[in-house]
């Protein structure tokens, strides 16, 4: 039995006298939270580490200000299947720029996109993604790309389920960050996605707001242009914030210790050691997608969002492993 | 007259109306509000400017979410001269840490610094100051250097005033932090200065979480360390929060246009350019040292904190310029 199983049966008595404490209508309220995760061990362990840290008196009280959630985006808040939101941002904007590129027809990667040829996708490579990123999300203003990003994301739809990406994010999360912050918690997004794509969104989709979505990043440039400051943005990467960069992008950005951490992919391992290091209290959730009539199957052989080394790691670390097909009701509020 | 005093002028009626319509009790809060700043007009730019952005109906009003307030750390909340504090920190470091080093009693930049003759510092360069940053800011984890700061910040004593320097915050600053908070602003520190020399003691004196704290900064590293995850500090410079580094900083980790702003020197220009950008309201509050007896006079020819053309700005781009030695009571709380 690891520290944290022992810990977990150690404090568990103490969660349910606190509950027991707090009278029958929080402990109906208790019942009814997180209505689109299914009883089970998942949902107990939510419920149980949230008691423990947010009851006084607990040995495992953490103060609000110290109650820090980081959560991925891709594939843990919303659906990344068959790609990234982004990667289609990114061929619907050289679609919709190519009528100023007639050059385009002719140059790779950009001719692959237009024709949409599966054989000249297919030869995408590293340097061509890093082409297709420039072109599209370098060159103009911040002020600019959030409108550009704004215009895609109430109009684009999902190529399977025909809805704005937005109705695709996963409602027994936004539960989950609803409940969280009820709790005192603060919740921060930690993406490998592009903070500038997620936050002119991220407050009306998940109540996060801005100061609060960490991302990768290009590099700006403060310019006075008609004798207005405005920031460019270069096509030049500034920080990529996957694997090993999440704890750095926390310290930086936050510069606290999380305690609560979600994730659903490699890229998240070192996220999750993070901030289950500290002896003290630090809860994992990985979200494993099972569920490939509701939502999508997938996992070590996955090209979007492998999960191989960290699910392997989550048992010997404590983590709590979300089973989709098992553990939520819904996947989508329209389910 | 500019469009920014135009407005001043159109609004003040409803900045006084309101106060006038909050009764006699807030009426008095008012005339209470900043008691170690002299009535004048920098004082009452500040209330006004305050009054017309929180008053419900007034046509500047801002939303809470959008309040935000970004400051500037040396010379414009605590005392920067003779020398940075961070650059005591960098000498007091070098002695103590000259034990465990004994070429350095031989090696330059170190023996310039443990000699202490003048002739010898006045000489260090800036390859020098950086090989002085990496002996005392790198190779260690980052939970190691906070510690090291927090002792040293406790211990440390200015050399002028024989106090810590924590001791040596402008009180008007302080009570102006407070009074935004109390308005429903959410006060961000952006400073020149490393970011994690300021957080460990941010919250204790001035009331600003970790994560409110913008800076310069060194990369680090995630690595397992005797199965532990730490964040190793490097020897290489990630980011120089300064001049047009700030709007590019504060958009990268607020992701909001700031609407007020208080800066004390050149470093601080492009700072107080983006905050008064937008048509809607913004305020730039520029502290000019002017008080010699009570704390430094200093501005244009100044090595610290060089105070030249930002001042030149100020009056055209409708900034608040305080007269320390005017407008300020008291600059120290001892005092």
């Amino acid at each position: 039995m690891s520290t944290r199983t022992r810990r977990h049966l150690l404090t568990l008595p103490i969660a349910m006298a606190a509950t027991i404490a707090m009278g029958p209508g929080v402990g109906r309220a208790q019942t009814d939270a997180l209505p689109s995760w299914n009883d089970g061990p998942s949902r107990g362990a939510i419920l149980d580490f949230v008691a423990r840290t947010t009851s006084p008196g607990s040995p495992d009280f953490v103060a609000p200000e110290a109650r820090i959630a980081v959560v991925d985006n891709d594939g843990t808040l919303w659906v990344e299947q068959p790609d990234y939101a982004q990667g289609a941002f990114v061929f619907d904007r050289i679609r919709a720029m190519a009528p100023d590129h007639p050059e385009w027809r002719h140059q790779q990667p950009f001719a692959a996109v237009l024709s949409g040829d599966e054989r000249a996708l297919a030869a995408i490579g590293e340097s061509d993604t890093v082409t297709l990123m420039a072109a599209t999300h370098a060159g103009m203003t911040t002020d600019a790309f959030a409108r550009i990003v704004t215009d895609w994301i109430t109009t684009a739809k999902h190529p399977r389920f025909g809805r704005p990406y937005t109705e695709l994010t996963y409602q027994p999360m936004l539960e989950l960050l609803e409940y969280l912050r009820a709790h005192g918690f603060r919740t921060w997004i930690v993406s490998g996605g592009g903070v500038e794509f997620i936050r002119p969104w991220s407050e009306r989709v998940y109540g996060i707001p801005p100061e609060h979505v960490i991302g990768s990043s290009i590099k700006t440039r403060f310019e006075i242009a008609d004798r207005k400051p405005v920031l460019m943005r270069l096509a030049e990467i500034d920080f990529v914030n996957d694997g090993p960069g999440k704890p750095v992008a926390i310290n930086r950005f936050i510069g606290r210790q999380p305690i609560f951490a979600a994730g659903n992919s490699d890229g998240d391992l070192e996220m999750l050691q993070w901030t289950t290091r500290a002896s003290g209290p630090g809860f994992g959730l990985l979200i494993h997608h099972t569920d490939g009539a509701r939502e999508y199957a997938y996992d070590r052989q996955s090209q979007v969002g492998r999960l191989d080394k960290t699910l392997a790691a989550a048992p010997q670390a404590g983590w709590t492993v979300v089973d989709v097909h098992a553990d939520w009701r819904r996947v989508f509020s329209f389910q």
